[in-house]
């Protein structure tokens, strides 16, 4: 007897329907990949089949494989335009859904040169592949994303709690590329994180735009140990890039700040919970009004990021609802009077994932921007998960379209959720320069790196076309940690490289490179002096979780060799760590086959909001300080460690 | 130092402010009824109290205490006007939000004679309570509704599976009151029940109307033996209640079928999976066109139920979606010619229940209907469970309001999902005699009356205001029992008691009334004669639980008492049965802690798709065959058990 699937592989349809009509299950069954029938059946590219299965058997078109393909992905690959057509215009299946990375059936069509089937996608989605973007438009660590247009220019703030410099700005000039020209806070003296904890701090920023002026406005979000930890703060600027005027506080309880200036010329500030209101000054640095609530919020779980919009003679109040985990979503309601009774949107949520196998996630706090050319977009915050788990990343930054309705209410890419991959906005198309290689030859260090908290004054310094960075006297689980200089982990996989030249270290001085969550969590991977049982460098991975240390790797050093480079490569939870003398031959040195604890959901300790980082350290212990040792050495003699360049690479 | 309850209680808001400034997550705290901190400043009507709590405390809105009582019912026990207002219009909140139970904030005002307050929440809802309907408008198992309106009358059909008559035909004027006034098919040759599984028999029947004559069409489904288990049947006449012709069979596999009539005179059958299309005859007896694939459906989840409506040159075609459990949802598409390409509704789901806590579940499945006014209505199948598990009701019929956007698109209730109380439609009310109480009077039996599959041409009489019921040589745990007369359960919580003949019994044989699902599933409570150790005759409970029976309660009866009155008291999941001589003294015979077994979720067996039964039944054993006792007593001294009356009372 032939079983279900050869017979499908055969494409042998009555011997199908025979197996399907005595056995109407078996159509549920995989094969040794884990892939379902219907998929295979799909995969034949055989219209007959596809509609016999479709049509009469039990297999529901919601199906997917491990890696989200789904029905039109599988008849993509057999490049049949019929069967695609068939699944696209009865089944309803999108050429430009996302599997597990993104990629579409229009990609597979183009990928496999099948011309024809690539033009029937165009056809169908209106637009040639070059024209299309994928979300996140912004991937890693840019959650709570703001937006402003200026003439043709984009500026976007995100959250950035306790790394400095504080609150990025980006621009952008076509919405999907962007870059980093500045940050609201970049005085030391104002950032005040120093005493916050993993998470505290910079909380889900807010730009806008006032007579020549940019303000931005965030939650200072202290720690839990006092009355008061929720401050917002206000900084302004005639420049994008700063440099901002000092925050002024705005002593109000809440979070999500941003400012509304109304056509009267009056300026209000709104937060949660829910979307309250009060006014502002002239120059928005103090608030000259009670706060009120406006209105709740549709859903009416943890509403914030509230943005109020006039349009058409309506106020539209656009809130985040439902927590920022699975159950995100944007939601808008409308008033005709900024304090009259606001209605909710018939169509709410305007923006949510309700497919819960999908890669994009959690998606909601976003704020509407009207292009030059009178189109309307959404920024939004978007997460992307390790299988069920890990979402690695954090919350990242995606983009969809608004159109309005008939009866006049905004709804985000037509109602569908995210896009995995859309038309990209009818501007400029203008990319910036990859930074993803640092040489460190600039003067300044790129705006792609920052610091937990505030590093010393001479803590991290450009010279000779390296970076010197300061050893720390407190190690990287303390908040005292300084210098630690990183970037926003951006991919599931990648490759890190660092040259280091060779460190002069004491016993129980370690530098290298870090993999970074908080002071609670992170991975040092680097070079470590000891003395037992005779002085040395040893090459080791530390991962600290919590209370938890954990070891693994112990190659001993040659010294006398100049450089040491350093190689960790990512691959979704699991990191292998190697060294080399010359960048060339690599040891292996330790694997670390899940680092969870790199993730929102790895440690439950305070607030973890954030993503994962990679990077640079030193650590110096007590030798940075007063500490003199047995051979007299004073703690004076400063320990710097110097990075010749840092490499990240994306897998193609 | 002062508890943050009896800082609410007493209303001390400076000391509410104090404590949870000190300690935030208190406010998540409950009371010793498991009240949670912010419904109980609801109810002391604060104002001040209820803002600072909406506005500055860590609740969220959409709390509930365990019988789904929200911020509004709590507030509305306080008859505070301004406190209610303020949940309404800023936190919006729902006057209309039902409770476990459906009690609205309206009725709460109501009851407490708060005269503002319901005059406030009267304008805010537009009507009057009496002006109001609760949902669901039909009660117990009336699953899969289909309606047709012809002039001032409306007729709606619903599934029977292996319950005879079969398929009810119901009828109303205001289509919140409805009767049954016929079925389908009443010819016991062509019910083809007999053979049928629980849960098998006529699935998702559709009523229209075309030339004079009604149209019903239903799938007839068989058991999961053959190859074939699957079939549509058409029957029609020109009066609603019939009698209907013989069903045509049309051997085209699916499920959900329904009639639709274009314009121009050519007649169609719609059935899933999704939505496939085949031409009838002009008769609607015979298949005239292969079926093929109008649209498969916008979730692609177990897509069926598909109805189409033509309206301002558009096809309309509605499906239900998602699986007839808490993923269910009515989805629509549309095209302007009726073999086009079928575009989703921007706004599906156009109805579901999105709230996983509320009491109306699993909503779809449903068909709208015009009225004479103009306005459109959809009716539709919900569920409703005890606790987080057992729907021991089956499906019931809901009724909402269809509205059409701007851009041409039906949404039902707003897209709020199924309305816990909403406003009756505008349509003369006609509300039929009460048929709880059934005193065998007539000359036929009600048609509230059903039996599983077809009694015996003399298993039912009707003599002397009684009812006569044949003992059944087949007992009830086997699809061969027969005479079994069974209505539908329609409360959670609800009495019911018959008054039964003193029944003369040979040993092995037993009567009384029976709570049923199926053949696998029932309560028997009754008269039981055994002879061990000698001949008598008891009264007790046997609870069959697939392959587990359970006895309780053994009282030894007087058999010479002339009558036995038997009650079962029904508070949810629990029934304790009682016996009487006289309908006056009770006494206590058996407590069944927990029959879930009597719900869908009861067991995993076949089919269960159903919902609880009670009624009365008659067991013969052997006696009502061949068998000739140790007294040469032969089987054909039937046994007929006569009930004077049977009573079923709702908890008021």
């Amino acid at each position: 007897m032939i079983t279900l699937k050869d017979a499908i592989y055969l494409e042998k349809i009555d011997e199908v329907k025979r197996i399907l009509e005595e056995n109407p299950p078996l159509i549920d069954e995989v094969d040794e990949d884990g892939v379902l029938m219907a998929l295979l059946a799909a995969k034949t590219g055989n219209l007959n089949l596809v509609r016999y299965i479709v049509e009469y058997s039990r297999a529901s078109m919601n199906i997917t494989d491990k890696n989200q393909k789904n029905m039109l992905h599988y008849a993509a690959m057999s490049g049949n335009v019929a069967t695609c057509k068939y699944l696209v215009e009865r089944v309803g299946l999108s050429p430009l859904s996302g599997d597990i990375n993104l990629l579409t059936p229009y990609e597979i069509a183009h990928e496999n040169k099948f011309f024809d089937l690539e033009e029937y996608f165009q056809e169908e989605t209106g637009a040639p592949l070059e024209k299309m973007y994928h979300n996140p438009i912004r991937t890693g660590m840019y959650p709570d994303p703001s937006i402003v247009r200026v003439g043709e220019d984009y500026y976007m703030v995100n959250s950035s709690f306790i790394y400095y410099p504080c609150i990025p700005v980006s621009t952008s000039k076509d919405l999907i590329h962007w870059k980093i020209i500045g940050y609201a806070i970049t005085n030391p003296e104002w950032a005040g994180l120093q005493h916050l904890e993993g998470g505290r701090g910079y909380w889900a920023p807010d730009i806008s735009y006032y007579k020549g002026r940019f303000y931005i406005t965030a939650t200072y979000r202290l720690n839990d140990d006092g009355t008061v930890y929720r401050k917002q703060i206000v900084v302004s600027s005639d420049r994008p890039e700063g440099p901002y005027s000092k925050p002024a506080v705005i002593d109000e309880d809440g979070i999500d700040p941003s400012i509304f200036n109304d056509d009267d010329g009056r300026r209000y500030m709104l937060l949660n919970r829910g979307a309250r209101i009060f006014e502002l000054n002239e120059d928005a640095t103090a608030q000259i009004s009670k706060a009120s609530l406006l209105y709740y919020g549709d859903q009416k779980r943890a509403p914030e990021g509230p943005h109020l919009l006039k349009k058409d003679g309506y106020y539209y109040l656009f809130e985040a609802e439902g927590g920022t985990g699975p159950g995100h979503r944007i939601t808008v309601s409308r008033s005709r009077e900024l304090m009259g009774r606001y209605e909710p949107c018939p169509y709410n949520p305007i923006m949510r994932q309700t497919d819960e196998k999908a890669i994009i996630q959690r998606c909601g706090h976003g704020k509407p921007v009207q292009t030059q050319n009178g189109e309307w977009y959404m920024v939004y915050l978007c997460g992307r998960k390790i299988g069920d788990g890990y979402s690695i990343l954090g919350r990242e930054t995606a983009l969809d379209k608004i159109t309005w309705t008939a009866d006049g209410w905004p709804v985000v890419n037509n109602l569908d959720g995210p896009s995995a991959m859309q038309i990209k906005p009818d501007l400029p198309e203008t990319v910036w320069e990859s930074s993803y290689f640092d040489d460190f030859d600039g003067e300044y260090l790129s705006t792609d790196w920052m610091f937990p908290r505030v590093p010393e004054p001479d803590g991290v310094l450009l010279q000779d076309s390296h970076v010197k960075i300061k050893g720390s006297c407190a190690d990287l689980d303390s908040m005292g940690a300084r210098n630690i200089l990183l970037r926003r982990q951006q991919h599931f996989k990648f490759t890190a490289v660092c040259k280091m030249k060779m460190p002069q270290l004491y016993p129980g001085q370690d530098a290298g490179m870090t993999c970074y969550y908080d002071e609670n969590t992170f991975v040092k991977f680097g070079v470590f002096a000891t003395q037992e049982p005779q002085p040395r460098l040893i090459v080791k991975a530390v991962e600290v979780i919590g209370e938890q240390v954990k070891e693994s790797g112990s190659i001993e050093l040659d010294f006398r060799r100049q450089d040491v480079y350093l190689k960790i490569e990512t691959n979704d939870l699991k990191r292998t760590c190697y060294m080399s003398y010359d960048g060339k031959e690599y040891i292996k040195v330790a694997v670390l086959e899940n680092v969870y604890y790199l993730c929102d959901e790895g440690l439950k300790k305070g607030k973890r909001f954030t993503g994962a980082m990679i990077g640079m350290y030193a650590y110096a212990g007590d030798f940075g300080s007063r500490y003199v040792d047995e051979y007299g050495r004073h703690g004076d003699d400063t320990l710097y460690v110097d990075f010749d360049w840092f490499d990240y690479q994306p897998e193609k």
